[in-house]
């Protein structure tokens, strides 16, 4: 079995619904509410409140509750462990490419 | 609701997964029939056989039985959709950052 790396699995897993996507689409432009999230998703409230609790667990989005409204806030660096998981795949079939061309080249000599 | 992508949701639904990534690590540098996935793995080749075809759904792998060897492939192309979307996320939160950085040195002033 490959090493586990549970903390990309819940970073891909929050990615991989489209309410949780529109509500990082909303606080990458800025920190927001739990109802200012689910007023354009036309949601109820608890229904946005687990879709936040999994982003949460993911650790993409972190949330803090002062009296009774609890701001959500994106957070920037996680995002860079999965960015940066799909940048070394491409890095590696890139190079294989660049050999291919070099090869390709080189039997036309 | 928001919109829809299930194209977006079936690839980071794949990614998702320890084992499907390993396999993607291991196709980002050339192509593999079934047994060359299964054996770093340590996997019997039907549990193999299935992560398999969760990829081959998301569109990130391709693969193609020639006589009794299935070979597969990586797609290139199809990481650019997961790609873009992380990429456009933080483009937003930068331009945010920047102007938040404007506002405070001109705030300094």
């Amino acid at each position: 079995m490959p090493k586990r790396s549970d903390s990309l699995d819940r970073m891909f897993s929050a990615l991989a619904d489209p309410t949780r996507r529109a509500m990082i689409e909303r606080l990458a432009r800025g920190p927001a509410n739990v109802s200012d999230l689910a007023k354009p998703l036309n949601m109820s409230l608890p229904a946005v409140m687990q879709h936040l609790q999994t982003l949460e667990r993911s650790g993409l989005v972190t949330s803090r509750k002062v009296g009774r409204v609890r701001t959500c806030r994106i957070q920037p660096k996680r995002f860079d462990a999965a960015q940066a998981w799909l940048a070394r795949q491409r890095a590696h079939w890139e190079a294989r490419f660049d050999r291919l061309d070099a090869f390709l080249e080189k039997s036309e000599d």
